[in-house]
């Protein structure tokens, strides 16, 4: 078979395949128990084989959609639409999908990003819808300062955390991923559809469902294990006990994926769920994007500068003359006499520490005595 | 020998030991590192023997205090001032401080509660004198709590966290015990003198410097010890990244203490302290006095109740009922066959989930069709 012969061969492959997962991805919902299974098994054309024939009477939940579909009318919805249709194998799929026990059957693409190369350095950074202006104000300063650092902010499109989050990237002039519970056609929540417009042309809109598929809870608890795959990390801002945010970070628990979380007050029931994952030893707890970038970044590559506090001459001082500083007052001079007293140290000792504070600037010679020199 | 004897011997014994250790206390600094080994070394009594003669030349640095010193006077005045002599051995030593390296020779004692037995059950509740109001209502509220749960809590009796620890074991009527660096005679700061006061009537105001030291910058870093050695378990409330809080910690680490932090604002400076420790895994995060009990506290007694958020039926239902429930609307009835189709489910598993919504009172028929209830 010569080289050009094997190229067509595998495009029709392709094709074959393409056509197999669009359909199983019209027809079975993401994580379906029953199906999903079959999928693995089978690999997606036989499976496709199967469900569209009901083999064995085994398919009855997909027969309504089976009888519905028309994949030509979905891949030109799709072209009308500019969506790429990526599966897995392509050159653009994000490989971290691969570590799922059921990675989705294909990715529905908008956006002007290629995917596996803006998410090969990247972050998933989420939390909770009802954030608080304080969990808004951490997202977007860490949307925005992990996008500075080279990383590409990926998270749910949602409102609160997650917008604010994409802001803070899209602000850096950054590209930001947004993985939809729904199809890629139906902006969710609407409210953020143009954002989702802007994000489609800087960065990318991605699903596992097919467009015209509505945002739905089990969806979005599929989603968000795309989230924390595609990812090297997650960044929890604000969660409450119950946030969807704790199922992500439990897929990327499951996927040994870097978790982190911001603390908050102890009083803000939105930082309880981060409080909970940072007490369990679940999350490494993160203050900003320098501190996220060397957690989540390539090893020695991203060190967060060390955070000290100011240190003065008065700390650097060895044990006679910080005894002898100790026992000086800047009110009134001392007596070398009445330093060894307070000082509990012999008139050599107190001379000695005296010239060390003056070489320091720390102490000043009076007619009356010592006297110390600022605070 | 009789009993009576050796009672009387031991006591000679113990009032020769508690005179040298008086005149050490009163002649040689807390920590001093060329004198506090020879104590060790030789034992007070020895030790005070070589020191007053200044064997050797080696003790040039006591001689002028050594000239003041009159150990009747100190102890008259110990008396009339109601102060305790506490020294290794006493009842009411704190076993604790053996833990220490160099244990404090003796500690000066005021107040109504006997030492070891309420430091027995203990905590170090410390933090930074420039605390926020959100740091003192935090410390007010673990002081309350943690006394209340029957834990002595153990500060400095500083501005800031220090006081507000105090003041919320004090409103729930439980000792709470103050380590000075200054002598017990001098209140530090000054404005709490009358706070000191009520500390000594109820719970206890200690030292290991003797009546009329004044508070010094190491008498701080040796007194910071003794509350880390005293207590199970510290307890950093609030504190920058250079708090003398984390010179407590450092000796509670080297101690196998517990330390515990508590998180904050990222905008803080004065939650920067706790968030790295917290960070470099050396502090256990904890929200409120019960988190704070369950990780000091004896081993399973004080297991704090596990925060959950509220749980509703929605969230116990399985796969199908979930899937049938997503595609129902509150909004409109849907069919049957929709469902099927926007499930993604076969008629029959469709029937079964309603019929398991239905027992639920999570959906209702209505002639046109299903509808579900509530958000």
């Amino acid at each position: 078979m010569s080289e050009r012969m094997t190229v067509q061969a595998n495009g029709l492959d392709r094709e074959l395949e393409l056509r197999a997962r669009v359909a199983i991805s019209k027809v079975v919902e993401p994580l379906d128990r029953v199906l999903a299974p079959v999928v693995l098994e089978h690999g997606p054309v036989e499976a496709w084989d199967r469900i569209r024939s009901n083999a064995g009477g085994r398919f009855d939940r997909c027969e309504a959609r089976v009888a519905d579909l028309d994949v030509d009318r979905v891949l030109g919805v799709v072209d009308r639409l500019g969506i790429r249709v990526l599966i897995p194998g392509d050159e653009e799929w994000p490989a971290g999908l691969d570590d799922l026990a059921y990675p989705p059957v294909c990715l529905w693409v908008r956006g002007s990003e290629h995917l596996a190369a803006c998410t090969a350095r990247s972050v998933a950074v989420v939390g909770a819808r009802s954030a608080t202006p304080y969990g808004v104000q951490v997202a977007q300063e860490l949307g925005h300062g992990l996008a500075t650092r080279g990383f590409t902010v990926v998270s749910g499109g949602a409102f609160g955390i997650d917008v604010a989050a994409h802001r803070g990237a899209m602000a850096a002039d950054r590209p930001t991923v947004a993985a939809m519970a729904g199809g890629v056609d139906r902006p969710y929540p609407v409210a953020h559809a143009t954002l989702l417009s802007e994000m489609i042309e800087h960065g990318a809109v991605i699903s596992e469902s097919p467009p015209g598929a509505s945002p739905q809870r089990q969806r979005f608890l599929a989603r968000n294990r795309l989230i924390a795959a595609m990812t090297p990390g997650t960044v929890v801002v604000e969660a409450g006990l119950r946030s969807g945010s704790l199922n992500t970070v439990g897929h990327a628990e499951t996927l040994s994926r870097v978790v982190a979380a911001v603390p908050g007050s102890v009083y803000s029931p939105t930082s309880a769920g981060c409080h909970a994952l940072l007490r369990d030893g679940r999350a490494v707890l993160v203050t900003d994007a320098a501190e996220c970038a060397e957690v989540l970044g390539q090893l020695g590559e991203d060190l967060a500068p060390l955070q000290r506090g100011r240190t003065t001459a008065r700390d650097a001082l060895p044990e006679v003359p910080q005894r002898v500083f100790d026992a000086l007052t800047v009110t009134r001079s001392t007596s070398v006499d009445r330093l060894t007293r307070s000082a509990g140290l012999s008139a050599s000792e107190v001379l000695r520490g005296l010239g060390h504070l003056q070489l320091c600037g720390l102490a000043e010679r009076r007619d009356t005595g010592w006297r110390r020199i600022g605070p």
